[in-house]
């Protein structure tokens, strides 16, 4: 059986993320740091308001290749994300994963970009995965 | 005045990972990959049993460096972790967070690692944020 992707195979994941997503994340992770949680705090920030956790928007990277590419199966060895630009509530993250290149005994290399709504570039990352066998 | 911190300062945050974290955490990123939230499916894998989000565990590291050290006003610029163990339901992680060096513009890179109760570690990774303004 082959692969079902190859070199250039890409998968996305869209979400609005939601004053209701930041506050659970923070609850589950511990991250109550007052530019994601204290709306008059952030005010007074470089921000001007609150920000999603860079870590939340990278976990969607997960989700993507975890559920669509690779898919079932994978197992996630690294990830490397620079957060690029600031999220904030109500804005709508594009996750995409892109095969960069397949490497020794079943691994590969992944392009792992967020994008917002208008398009801008927030995190731009690498992941290197084991792939399902198949 | 002058910061509290230097190289090789450290700072902790320990968590045990609940069920409740798993399926809460999903819910938010969309991580519904059969081995975080499906028992008799993640029983035939490689690892046995359900095991937790390798996006979560490196969630607590971003805990650390905005609310600990660095602390409040720490700009996250990038993260870079590898996966080196599974953890599983039940396991009490605590992150750990040690300045590397000081770098141009009130930079700093850190080394994040995070371990399981019998002290093995999880996750091996590294950091660069702009440090808060004193």
């Amino acid at each position: 059986m082959e692969r079902k992707y190859s070199v250039g195979s890409s998968a996305s994941f869209s979400k609005t993320i939601t004053e209701h997503d930041v506050y659970a994340f923070a609850g589950i992770v511990g991250d109550f740091n007052s530019i994601h949680i204290n709306k008059v705090a952030a005010e007074k920030s470089i921000f001007g308001k609150r920000v999603v956790p860079g870590a939340l928007i990278s976990s969607l990277i997960s989700t993507v290749l975890g559920t669509k590419l690779p898919g079932e199966g994978t197992i996630y060895l690294s990830q490397e994300s620079q957060f690029v630009k600031p999220v904030y509530f109500g804005d709508t993250i594009t996750a995409t994963v892109t095969i960069n290149a397949f490497e020794k005994k079943n691994r590969a290399t992944l392009n792992t970009d967020c994008f917002n709504q208008t398009g801008e570039l927030v995190l731009r990352g690498e992941a290197t995965v084991i792939l399902p066998e198949i």
